[in-house]
């Protein structure tokens, strides 16, 4: 495990992009994450990083030669999507990060300056796009928290299934229904009983959860330590893993979700880089002690000590009425990403124990992140009991599960002493109807 | 619904391709499956058609004029995946097939032989790839008869679960580790109980499935008729879901099987058209009489008279000792998938009705295919009561389940009075132990 605290994670370090120093800002010198973007459709997408409200044009920053890096290094960030980048590991990372720190820095002279800020593009002139062309979406579920009470609400009883404190527990995802924060989430269709019929999911839900994009991974390279996990995480995301419960309910038995999920999936457009979440590094959430014994491969000292990241989520409901009326949104769930019980590196990990490659570009997601209240769920499905508790907005109106109209918006910061604060933008998405 | 039998499928035409017309042979000119092949390492990938033990090479081919074809289908023919042919549906595909048959007859001249022999590659000098870049891979549970006895073997009662004859029952599976035939199986290592530590799977099984790959479905078309999926079906193969059972059992509650599975699935390489099956096509097992009312979008009267596909399957089994002793294999079961519950339009109609999309080149599998029978059981699962009752092999070996140095051969045959019959390649792959 290498974690990497150095200058470009000093807390005084100002840009001469000037949106990028307001201290409430996601995007500071600091943080620098990537993402695809495309301007209009003459021109294909391209990998850009984001500093405050502009995006940095990186096809057109490597024609500038202002930075220097190796030709496939080069080849890599003149791609449509980043999986080539992502597939050349930390090293690429590590030294495009270095680099971009200094041509924005404050400190850089005027015709750096004047080379780079040709390069940059208004954000609101940008189409975010996903990151990677997704070979597989894996989606775990890994909150303690949130087992105890989705099994309370679907079963009865908070109680734990024995297999989950001894692996990390998680089932494939679909990847063609990915989206980046912003369009509208269908309300799905499907079949909820023997005699439902085909209607309206009437148990729309969302679901919480950090995604990471990973480096390739050998096939049958086994045994795959944690500390080699976490080399082949390249940088996080926010994920909406919107979920239809009564589908759920009705498919689930014997495979697992299915239609329930695969209708849509919206992620946040920045990938915040592994670099960049390093002073955020924290000890995992503490393991219980009646626990069962770990299989070896998923234990190590350094991930003992810095296997978690200390990221505080926060849930936001606006309904219809609520936006019409000119209120803001409502702050429903504050969770933190360092509450699970599993870490990202042991679900990269498990994942890779029984010899299954990992492709550059896959995204793993963590499942829903909750905290130890329940007001802290990452769902609806724990926070209202299924349905039997809803809660009043502060329009008056009472939600079970999610409304037509509503909007849910998620956002992401890590924060600590002595360190500059960093974000993950928006993942955002309205309720819909489906079109007749 | 449009299933065409036409000259192409006059059984009495014979192919100047001498090797196509042996009676048994798989691939006579009735068949002309697709796959994509590789003869070295310095040209690129492209796809072939199948004729007796030769490859027709689709882009060296359109180099001779010899079939016309409009633009963009010459541009698909030249990529180095099936996707963007696939994408063009059925109809590129029949006209195809036409100017193929024509072709490939014995009626055609000599000049038209020369030409079209010059693009032919003996099947020995190929490498065969994935047909596709498969982007989500989707796993089906359809057989009755499957269900019923992995329920008995699971749980001690051959009961259906009551979701199971209302929709079709299916999870994600893993796209990164699909394999065209021939490379072995590693018997996969994980966690398997509370304190089983990480260690060799002793439950390795195979699950016979019949898999097809899929056109373009539009996100959010509702609602999506079983005819209208039926023309999204490009063409079948024969796929082997290695499932690791005890592995299976640990982690599959809530979420359903992930490493499992996800460490390997075996495919043939040649996709036999939609259109070379039209004259197997037989209608769909009986409904039982206490089914619950299917969803609408899930009949039509076509489809209630040509809504499946008989074919053939069997499964052998050769283990090393076997091998070794000049022993053919032994076929352990034959079942024949026209016996599935649900048809392959109606995994499609299931998988589209909540709005989500399908990408050309998908593959979507049947899941295990099982006959009545406990003797034509599509996975040891079934067929040994999760090992319970195992069976003696002709060396006088017994297996409850796959042992090391075991070769499973999976083949497909439609046959049918007045037609020609047609084959499916092989499907096979050989247990080894991991790499230390």
């Amino acid at each position: 495990m290498s974690i990497i605290i150095d200058e470009t994670h000093e807390s005084s370090a100002q840009s001469w992009v000037q949106s990028a120093n307001r201290m409430d800002g996601d995007f500071p010198l600091q943080n620098l994450p990537m993402g695809v973007f495309r301007t209009d459709m003459r021109h294909p997408p391209r990998p850009g990083i984001r500093i405050g409200s502009s995006v940095l044009d990186l096809p057109a920053l490597l024609e500038t030669q202002s930075v220097r890096l190796g030709e496939h290094e080069q080849v890599a960030l003149r791609q449509t999507t980043l999986n080539a980048w992502m597939a050349l590991g930390r090293r690429s990372s590590s030294a495009l990060r270095r680099s971009l720190f200094e041509l924005l820095h404050e400190r850089a002279n005027a015709r750096t300056r004047e080379a780079v800020a040709a390069c940059l593009v208004p954000i609101e002139d940008c189409t975010m796009l996903l990151p990677a062309s997704i070979g597989d979406f894996t989606d775990f579920y890994t909150s303690i928290h949130h087992a105890r009470r989705a099994s309370e609400a679907v079963r009865g009883e908070a109680t734990l299934h024995p297999n989950f404190q001894s692996i990390p527990i998680a089932y494939h995802g679909r990847s063609s229904s990915i989206a980046v924060s912003g369009p509208p989430c269908h309300r799905p269709y499907g079949v909820t009983g023997a005699t439902s019929g085909y209607r309206p999911s009437e148990k729309l839900d969302f679901e919480l959860e950090v995604g990471f994009y990973v480096s390739e991974t050998a096939y049958g390279k086994l045994p795959f330590t944690v500390d080699e996990a976490d080399r082949h995480l390249f940088g996080f995301c926010l994920v909406n893993d919107w979920s239809a419960r009564d589908i759920q309910r009705w498919e689930a038995f014997p495979l697992g979700p299915f239609l329930a999920k695969s209708f849509m999936t919206t992620t946040s457009a920045w990938i915040v880089t592994a670099e960049a979440l390093a002073p955020f590094r924290v000890a995992p959430a503490a393991r219980e002690p009646d626990a069962p014994p770990l299989a070896a491969e998923l234990t190590s000292a350094a991930h003992a000590s810095l296997g978690a990241i200390d990221l505080s989520l926060t849930v936001t409901l606006q309904s219809r009425l609520m936006r019409e009326a000119g209120m803001p949104g409502m702050v429903i769930a504050r969770p933190n990403f360092k509450d699970q019980y599993w870490s990202a590196a042991q679900m990269i990990t498990h994942h890779a124990s029984n010899g299954c490659s990992l492709r550059s570009g896959d995204l793993i997601s963590s499942g829903t992140v909750s905290g130890p209240e329940r007001e802290d769920s990452g769902c609806l499905l724990e926070r209202t009991r299924d349905g039997q508790s809803p809660f009043t907005l502060p329009s008056g109106e009472s939600r079970s599960y999610l409304s037509d109209g509503d909007t849910i918006a998620f956002s992401g910061r890590c924060t600590r002493e002595g360190f500059r604060s960093i974000g993950f933008g928006a993942c955002v998405a309205d309720v819909v109807n489906p079109p007749a």
